[in-house]
C-alpha cells in the first residue's frame, strides 16, 4: 500500500444530492441549469486538489421535476465550459450505451480530451429509465442482458476507434506536402451484433492516449463489464465489509479477464452532511429533511421498490418485493440491504433514502468524515469516494476547507496536483495504441487482439 | 431595404478554405485539431463584429487526409470552448439528421444554447459521404429522397422538443416547494416514419427561445427543407444573377410554406484570397496553387464527377457525367455550370476548383471585396456571406482589418453588436413555445400545429 493516494471527485448532483437541496438559504433554484453553477463548483474541487468532477446523466426529463432540479444540460458541453475554466481537475461525463451510437460518442469524448489537455473521463453506463427509452423509439425499457450486452460491444468499438490513430500519424511537413501518415491511421473493420463500424476516428489521440473508462452499476452483467473495461469504478457500499468484498471481487474478475485488477480505482458514493459539531449537522439533516418537498421521499422509495405509494404501510416493515429484472438493481439492493440490516420501518427508510440517492451518507464533524474516509481507504475497502455534498456548491466547499486539510495532514491525500491528465491522476498508465504495439508482433495476434477488444 | 443589415460569418475550414493553406509559412500543421486555433479565430471575428463562427462536419476520417487537414473535433465541443473565449459572437455547427437521433442532437444544441448566452445555430446537413456512412453501420449512403425525409421529420422533432418547455415553466419557490410548473413542460408525442419521441426535452428554453436553424445543401430536397425550416442558409452561388434566383426561388417556396420568407438570412459561401494590390492578391493565390500537394486537386474534381481519375483528358472538356443522385448535387452543378459559363479545360476546372471548396472566390484587393459585397448585397443576391478565407488566422484578420472597415464605412456593416444572441444578430424574432401560444388558442389548433411542426 505504500505511495497508495486517496482519490476524491465531486459528483456534481445540480444543487446538491439532497432532494431539498434547492430550498436552503445559499441555493439558487435556477443553477441547475446554469453553467455558472458547474463551472464554480469545479474550481473549488480543483482548489481541493480534487481528482475530478463527475457528471451523472439521463436523457429524459425524470425524477420528479414538479419537486426538485435534476441533470439538464448534456455532460459533453458542460464538461466543455469547465475545461475552459479550469487547469488540472479532471473532466468525467456519463453518456448512454443504450441511446447513443459508439463513432458520435467516441468522437465526442476523444474531442473534448483534446480540448481539456487529456483531462476527460466517460462513464458508462446502460440507462434503466423508462422515460428516456420513450425519446428514442422505444415503448419500454430494453431487457438488462441485452443493455448489458450491447454496452459490452459497444466499449469495444469505442476504445478501438479511440485506439485507430498510432501517436506519429500527423506528419504535417510543409517541405513535402506530406499531412498524414495515413499507414498510421487504422480502419478498426468491426463488425458485430449491434454494430458494424468501419472507422478509423477522425479525431487523433490526446495527451493521455485515451479518456479514462469510467462504469457505474452493480448489477452481475454491470460488473462484469465494469471487471473487462472499467479503469474507474463508481460503486454502491452502505457498509466497509460490502465494500471490501465488491473490491476483492471485481479485481479477481478483472484478473480472469487478463488484466492486473490492482489499478482499477474504486470510488464508492459518499453523501456528506458536514457540521462544526456533530450536533450541527444533525441540525442540518433535521433542515433538509423538513424542507424535502410533498410526498417525493415515498414516491422514491415506491419507484425503486415498483409498488403504489399508495399499498405501502408506512409503520411496517418494507414490503418483500423481487428484484427488478430491468434495472436500477443496485439501490433496489441497498434498499433491502439497510432494512434488513437495521430492521427499519418503511418510514425509517424514507427517512433514510427519500431524500438522498441511495448511497452513504455521512453526517458529522470534518474530523469523523477524515477518519471514516482513512477507515475506508486504508482497508482496500476503497481507493477513494465519489463525493456528493448535500447542498452545492456550499457543501463542497466545507467538505475543501475543512476535510481535505484533515486528510492531507495525515499523509491520504495530495497537497498539490503532480500531473496534468486524469491518467496521472489515478495513477493509471497511459495506453499504447494497439495497432502501435501491433508493429512488433505478428498480424495474426494484432488482429485477434482487435477482434477481442482487448 | 432601409435598415437592412450585411451579415457575415466566418466558416473556420481548418487551416483556411485553400488545400495548401497548411503549408504557408504563418500555419501551424497541427492547428487543424487544436482547440485554441479555433478560438483564436473566433476572437478575430469577433473584433469584426462578424454575426457568427460556422463550423462544417462529417463524422469520417475523409477527404484526403493524406493531403490536408480537415474538421477532426466535433463541432458542439468547439463552441462550447469558444462560447467560453468568447461573448457575443454566434455559434453555427453542422450535425447531421442521417446520423444522429433527435432527442440527443436537440439536447446538446439547447445545452449549447444555454452555455452560450444564447448565441447557437445548428446547421442541419444530411450527410452523402460514403466514409460516414459506414461508421454507422450502413454499406453504402442512404438514398438522396430517403435522407431528406428523414431530415425533414428530424428537425420537426426538434423544433417540437426546443418548445417542450413554455419560458416560465421554473417556479423554483423555496417557500412552497414547488419547482418546476410541470402543466407548463409537454410532452411532444411525436410519431412519425423515422422517429418516435415522447419528450418533453429536459433543458429549459434559452435567452433566445431556441437555437437557429441554418440549412446547407442546394438539392431541390435541399431547398424544399430550407424554405420550411431555414432561418439562415449556407449556400452556394457563383453568379450574382444565379444566388439572385436562388434567393427569390427561396423566399417565394417559404411563403408557399405560410412563411414571411423575407427574414430568411441568405448568407453564400465566399472564399478569399486578398492582397494590397490585385498583382498581390495573384502572387498569393499562384503560391497557394503551386504548394497544392500531389495529385489533390485531380482527385478532389474526380471525385466530384464520380469518375476514375486516370480517364480524364487534363486539356479536354469535361465529359459528360449525370447529375449524381446520391449526393453533393450542389458542388457538381457548380463545376459544370462553371466549365459551360466559362469554357474551361479540365485543367483549368482543377485550377479553380482543386484547391478549394466548390465555393465562388474573389481574389484581389481590399476595395474590390467591399465591391463585389456590397454589389451582392444591395441587389438582394445575398444577405451576407459566410466567409472562406484562403489561410486561417491570417486571411481573416487581413478581412477584419482592412475590409471589415471599409464595409462599415459604406453604411453596410455594424460598428458594433447591438444585440447579444445570435437571432438579434440575424435580425430574427425571438420564437414564442408554440405550447404558450396555444393556451390562447383551441386545443384542436395546437395539435395540429404540432403535427404538422409548424
Amino acid at each position: 500500500m505504500a505511495g497508495r493516494t486517496l482519490h476524491l471527485n465531486v459528483n456534481i448532483l445540480n444543487a446538491g444530492f439532497y432532494s431539498s437541496a434547492w430550498r436552503m438559504p445559499s441555493s439558487d433554484p435556477s443553477a441547475f441549469a446554469a453553467v455558472d453553477h458547474y463551472v464554480r463548483i469545479a474550481q473549488i474541487a480543483e482548489r481541493g486538489t480534487f481528482d475530478a468532477v463527475f457528471l451523472s446523466d439521463v436523457p429524459a426529463f425524470s425524477d420528479r421535476p414538479e419537486y426538485r432540479p435534476f441533470q439538464a444540460l448534456e455532460p459533453t458541453i458542460v464538461l466543455a465550459r469547465v475545461a475552459a475554466a479550469t487547469d488540472r481537475i479532471g473532466l468525467i461525463g456519463t453518456a448512454s450505451t443504450t441511446y447513443n451510437d459508439p463513432y458520435n460518442l467516441a468522437r465526442r469524448f476523444a474531442s473534448l480530451d483534446i480540448a481539456s489537455g487529456g483531462r476527460v473521463g466517460w462513464n458508462i453506463v446502460t440507462t434503466a429509465d423508462p422515460s428516456a427509452s420513450r425519446n428514442f423509439g422505444f415503448d419500454d425499457v430494453t431487457a438488462h442482458a441485452t443493455r448489458y450486452a450491447r454496452a459490452g460491444e459497444f466499449a469495444e468499438v469505442v476504445k478501438a476507434l479511440w485506439d485507430s490513430w498510432e501517436d506519429d500519424a500527423l506528419v504535417g511537413d510543409k517541405a513535402t506536402g506530406r499531412f498524414i501518415d495515413t499507414s498510421k491511421v487504422h480502419a478498426i473493420d468491426h463488425k458485430g451484433p449491434f454494430f458494424d463500424v468501419k472507422g478509423p476516428l477522425n479525431v487523433p489521440r490526446s495527451v493521455q492516449g485515451r479518456p479514462v473508462l469510467v462504469q457505474a452499476g452493480g448489477s452481475r452483467d454491470g460488473q462484469a463489464l465494469a471487471a473487462r473495461h472499467a479503469e474507474a469504478i463508481f460503486s454502491v457500499a452502505h457498509t466497509l465489509e460490502e465494500a471490501l468484498a465488491f473490491a476483492t471481487a471485481i479485481r479477481t474478475e478483472a484478473r480472469a479477464c487478463g488484466r492486473s485488477g490492482d489499478d482499477i480505482v474504486i470510488l464508492p458514493g459518499l453523501g456528506t452532511i458536514i457540521g462544526s459539531t456533530q450536533a450541527e449537522a444533525r441540525r442540518r439533516e433535521e433542515e433538509l429533511w423538513s424542507l424535502m418537498p410533498g410526498d417525493y421521499g415515498l414516491r422514491r422509495v415506491a419507484g425503486l421498490l415498483k409498488v403504489d405509494p399508495a399499498s405501502l404501510d408506512l409503520d411496517g416493515p418494507l414490503p418483500g418485493t423481487a428484484l427488478p429484472t430491468d434495472g436500477m438493481q443496485t439501490f433496489f439492493q441497498a434498499l433491502v440491504g439497510a432494512a434488513q440490516r437495521d430492521g427499519l420501518t418503511l418510514r425509517q427508510l424514507i427517512r433514510k433514502f427519500g431524500g438522498s440517492t441511495g448511497h452513504r451518507v455521512i453526517v458529522g464533524t470534518p474530523e469523523q468524515m477524515a477518519d471514516d474516509i482513512e477507515a475506508w481507504f486504508r482497508a482496500g475497502a476503497a481507493d477513494g469516494f465519489n463525493l456528493m455534498p448535500d447542498v452545492l456548491p456550499e457543501g463542497l466547499e466545507v467538505f475543501v476547507d475543512h476535510v481535505v486539510p484533515l486528510l492531507r495532514r495525515r499523509g491520504l491525500f495530495r497537497h498539490g496536483y503532480t500531473g496534468r491528465t486524469l491518467r496521472e491522476h489515478f495513477g493509471l498508465d497511459r495506453p499504447e495504441s494497439r495497432y502501435a504495439q501491433s508493429r512488433y508482433a505478428p498480424a495474426s495476434a494484432a488482429s485477434s487482439r482487435v477482434a477481442s477488444g482487448a
